[in-house]
């Protein structure tokens, strides 16, 4: 690429092409015209040398400001021009540019810059010193919307200053807004653009001015290339699967992948040149010689033998093949051109690939699992797509214990086909997936993934781990302000816009998408807490206000109502106390009472923990429904060890979210109230076929 | 308390006594004063009205600022007067001050105040309209050392900016640190000082000058109370209990705390005047019936009868007196003045008062609980001191499944005798415990609270979790700069000053506790991480990154003899991923190296997965043998579920800590050493009597 930085004037020639107010200017060549131009601009003006050569022009003298009146003019022009032909006698001088000196004002910047996974981004932050180093930018992949544009303005604390702090008359917000939504449409129409710093904007009570561009273009095209999304989710779903490389050697990933899907209820054949019999099972030298069709493939073969069995799919009509197989790009060169054959092939007989260097999928619903992991997950409603295998085989197996079920899990490999954008197109179509998790190291194609993550998370919630965040601390080593954003701070701001929900942890992961299975989005921020222990109606209390979730206030007539039953010393606000005493009965008829009034709040919190006249079981089936006769999120936080178990167990057999911790509770709830304010309403969950213990359910 | 406001004058006379330089100024009544004040202490000079009755000067236009020459003085004296004539014609005007007009500099502000539990802290942060608005603030409790002083100067963000941001040149921060210690000093010694706001104080490149001072006084007195922390420990040790008010019911009080009683080794008395047998055992109507000694007495009759059975405890010589009964101070007056009236008792007796209103206490090594919790603890070696019952109940409850055990656990009560104070005392004595969690709600005596934790926290690591954070927004909102901190905020500060971990949520409390139990304080913060799983090795970077914990370099010896035996595609850097295919001998191997250069790093934290080739018990083994072997801390991430159970459960019986989540481990390895960075080397764990399995360990 030759990157090319404009000149100030070829800058501002393109901010006017966008529409974009610059200083008004002059470019001169003599003292008099300079004259000239200073008198037509208005005093107080600047002076700039024009030059190819002078790239710093204040370290020349190049650049005088504060230029009052006429005998000022005159002198600043002479002194420039002494000053270059001092310091660069050989620069050809292209003449000067006289400019209206701004007025002071707020300062701030506007950043572009190009994304390797996402393309163009836009930044927007403070200027000036005083608040640079507090790195506060916000930061959108490109196209936006104005009205995302003016969220993204009022998404830095310095806002305060626009709106007008402590007395001070309030900013020209829209005349900013203006601006942003200008250059970010001039950004991406013209393609020749890779990066831009505005830097500084001055605002004004009335109007905006762009006071320095810095704007760098490349000659080259950087088209965007249109990936389809179109998969036909019915290659997931095979009656017949060949198991290429099945091995009879339990140390062979060929032996672990056929004995893990001896479950599958479709035709299963064993494929291996080399042996008879697999598990009391016919075994066939090749896939040419299974006498029925294949639909799907599952390739568990030396790298250097996977394009011969690629070909042997295509002739058989196998329509996914599953390439487990590793040595392929992750391995350097060779590799590299080993998976371009295999896709050139895969595209002439129309196989979409899963991998390479994958672990496989596993569909739990259809008793699918065609990787060689140890142990099996239990059949749920969270799809799991993970770009580490490691990943993977311990998150399903932690799953097991905690009874944590998925509806697919799949591990993407290499992604030389199928990306995570395929595998989100199929898993919002997949009737047993109601929320999505994400184990995301790098994404390739970033505008895909939006676009695709974008419309899946309307109706089935996107959690994500992003690893690789401490890349930030490094990317944001970089010297100029379009860098103050890493790559990580990319990934946020993409999932921010396309709805996905960021976690740190995977456990944070799964008892999100667990709670987003069950109880989807809430309708909004207003929660009420409900316990019989005092230390946790405060700690509620904490927790409500670190995770952004606003205590709801108990209206008049249902205090009124409360306080018809409830023992005098009840809290008689929300979180309510109903006082150490406080049996399953006592909770039932407060929530009796929450459903009446369900117009109050949006989210309740339940905690149960132990005591004597507490019987957890009672407890959850009141939970239970509770959660049934009202349309509100309802959390259960019945906290304690094994005396309240039978209660937990109930609210999960009932698929009832419970968090032993109250904390992530309220942390998880608040994920999802962030990324959902201010949006659509959004899913409700679709009545589920509940598996709750007979006879229990009121 | 008649708080009042001391005037500008009185300010800076103030300050001056303290040592700390206000601007040149003098008070005049006449224009000729004036102007001979100004060209004394040389233009430019401001000029403010001195009256009583005029607060908002400014208001009044009693402010004049700039005046630059003789002219300007004379006018600016005159305008003065007659605005204060026309705007406040009855003020007594005391004269006008005329004051140097200090140059531009860089601003900070400092504050003090007296906080109701801690007395008086003080604060600092940047002023200005632009950078006030970010809250910027350190907040100390007073007393400090001008170390500590010089390290909350460089504790907020804006230090950067006294050290010279971008270029400027650097801020005299002796200069700083000298008025901030003087300012501490003066404002703990005049107790007549309630709360003082010095802003702003101006820096410059040499020196530093206040240029408003605000301070309010009080004619009472506010002596500090001392309290004697000492406590016999062996109080806590009874070899006799009596439970007053034991009961044959079982949904009475009585009848649980005896029941928990019953495997207590001493000897044991129930006392019930209404009851001749209870649990096979003879009961006596009142204490003095008992033949023996009576070293403690559990007490759980009616409030009412709480001063009679004080009386007979009196009498019988009982040391220690643990009041489960409600109904006292936190019911109202009528239940204060009972409290009084048994405290009175007990103190003529030399009675010690654990509670009133408490669930009791438990030493499960002495087999001791005398709360009516439904479960008993298992011993182990975490001391719980709780201002919440139901948080007791709970977490026991939570910590049987959990394996966690405690050497001693705290309900206070009302803390009507023992406080947080004295237990912290017991606690640091015995010798089963090796680390503190503390639940707070509110600490009544903070200075007492502070000197004793500061001490205890040295050899047996504090983690605290205090409830009450959501008070901040509400006092935040106050007014003035000495309250841009509120309650929460000077807890948080005296915590970090006592070397106290706070932490959010019950769970990191004690995960916490467990890791300071069994590894204690890390010597510096250089991590090394060995994994076979590349994800958790990316993840692992973030989470260092993220809580402050560095990624130590491999030596190239070191990494000569790793590259000797590991697969050539291992990372050779760390996190040191040491590729799926390992089994338990690989990661032993490494240790070996990593034992050999325990220089080279203070933490290790072990991440073993599940996979075929790894046997977890083996892993377990293996990391036990590497923590025997070095002095460093060494960190179990024995990650999964069922599969990893039997390396999870040698690692806990070895009292090697793990942690099922990633996060959670480098989460709490930071906690410590965010507490620890900077302090004297702190706390080595005691050898433990390890009680791993026969014949497991290497």
């Amino acid at each position: 690429m030759a990157e090319k930085l404009l000149s100030e004037v070829e800058g501002y020639q393109l901010l006017h092409r966008f529409g974009i107010p610059a200083p008004p200017h002059r470019i001169v060549e003599r003292e008099s015209d300079a004259v000239r131009a200073a008198e037509e601009i208005g005093y107080p003006v600047v002076m700039k040398i024009i030059s190819p050569q002078i790239v710093h022009k204040s370290d020349v003298g190049g650049v005088i400001t504060g230029i009052a009146n006429e005998g000022g003019a005159k002198e600043a022009f002479r002194t420039i021009m002494k000053n270059a032909a001092a310091h660069m006698p050989d620069a050809e001088i292209r003449g000067i540019l006289v400019e209206k000196q701004m007025p002071p004002g707020l300062e701030v910047l506007i950043g572009g810059k190009t994304d390797p996974a996402f393309g163009k981004v836009i930044t927007f932050g403070m200027g000036g010193t005083l608040v640079e180093f507090l790195k506060d930018v916000s930061l959108r992949v490109l196209p936006l919307t104005k009205e995302e544009i003016r969220e993204m303005v009022r998404d830095i604390r310095g806002y305060q200053l626009i709106q007008g702090f402590r007395g001070e008359s309030p900013k020209d917000e829209e005349a900013l807004v203006n601006i942003i939504a200008a250059m970010a449409d001039g950004f991406v129409q013209d393609s020749q653009i890779l990066e831009f710093d505005l830097n500084p904007v001055i605002l004004y009570e009335s109007g905006a001015a762009v006071v320095d561009a810095r704007i760098i273009v490349d000659g080259g095209e950087t088209a965007r290339r249109p990936v389809s999304l179109e998969v036909d989710p019915e290659i997931f779903y095979p009656e017949s699967i060949a198991v290429v490389g099945a091995s009879t050697n339990p140390t062979k990933v060929g032996y672990a992948v056929f004995r893990n899907l001896l479950s599958f209820r479709g035709e299963l054949y064993p494929v291996n040149p080399k042996r008879a019999e697999i598990f009391g099972r016919k075994v066939y030298p090749s896939m040419g010689d299974i006498p029925g069709t294949v639909d799907m493939a599952v390739i568990a073969v030396p790298a250097s033998v996977v394009p011969g069995v690629m070909e042997e799919a295509g002739r058989k009509g196998v329509r996914l093949a599953v390439i487990i197989t590793a040595g392929f790009r992750e391995s350097g060169e060779r590799g590299r051109e080993l998976e371009e054959e295999v896709m050139r092939i895969a595209r002439k007989h129309g196989i979409r690939v899963v991998g390479p260097n994958c672990l496989g999928i596993m569909l739990p619903h259809k008793e699918i699992n065609s990787t060689f992991t140890p142990v099996s997950p239990k059949p749920g409603h969270i799809a799991f797509i993970s770009q580490s295998g490691a990943i993977i085989t311990t998150v399903v197996d932690w799953s097991l214990p905690e009874e944590i079920g998925f509806s697919a899990v799949i591990s993407v490999g290499n992604q030389a086909d199928l990306g995570f954008e395929h595998y989100l197109k199929f898993v919002e179509q997949d009737p047993d997936t109601r929320s999505i998790t994400l184990y995301i190291e790098e994404i390739k194609d970033g505008w895909s993934f939006i676009n695709s993550v974008r419309e899946v998370a309307i109706t089935k919630p996107v959690v994500a781990v992003k690893s690789g965040a401490s890349e930030k601390g490094r990317k944001a080593a970089s010297s100029h302000t379009g860098s103050l954003a890493g790559t990580y701070d990319v990934y946020m701001a993409a999932f921010k816009q396309a709805g996905v929900i960021p976690v740190e942890s995977l456990r944070e992961a799964f008892h999100l998408a667990e709670l987003l299975a069950s109880e989807g989005y809430p309708e909004g921020k207003r929660a009420m807490v409900i316990t019989s222990a005092g230390g946790f109606a405060v700690l509620s209390s904490d927790y409500a206000e670190t995770y952004g979730i606003e205590m709801a206030d108990i209206p008049e007539a249902m205090l009124e109502e409360l306080n018809a039953f409830l023992p005098p010393d009840w809290s008689r606000a929300n979180p309510m106390d109903i006082i150490g005493d406080a049996g399953a009965d006592r909770y039932a008829r407060v929530f009796d009472v929450m459903i009446k009034y369900q117009d109050a709040w949006d989210i309740a919190f339940v905690i149960g923990v132990p005591s004597a006249l507490m019987n957890p079981g009672h407890l959850a089936n009141e939970i239970v429904r509770f959660s049934r006769n009202t349309r509100k999120m309802v959390v259960g936080c019945v906290l304690g060890g094994d005396s309240m178990k039978s209660g937990m167990r109930i609210l999960r057999m009932c698929y009832i979210p419970n968090f032993s911790e109250l904390e992530d509770a309220f942390k998880a709830v608040g994920s999802i109230i962030e990324v959902r304010t201010g949006r659509a309403p959004g899913f409700r969950p679709i009545e589920l076929d509940y598996r709750c213990p007979a006879g229990r359910q009121a």
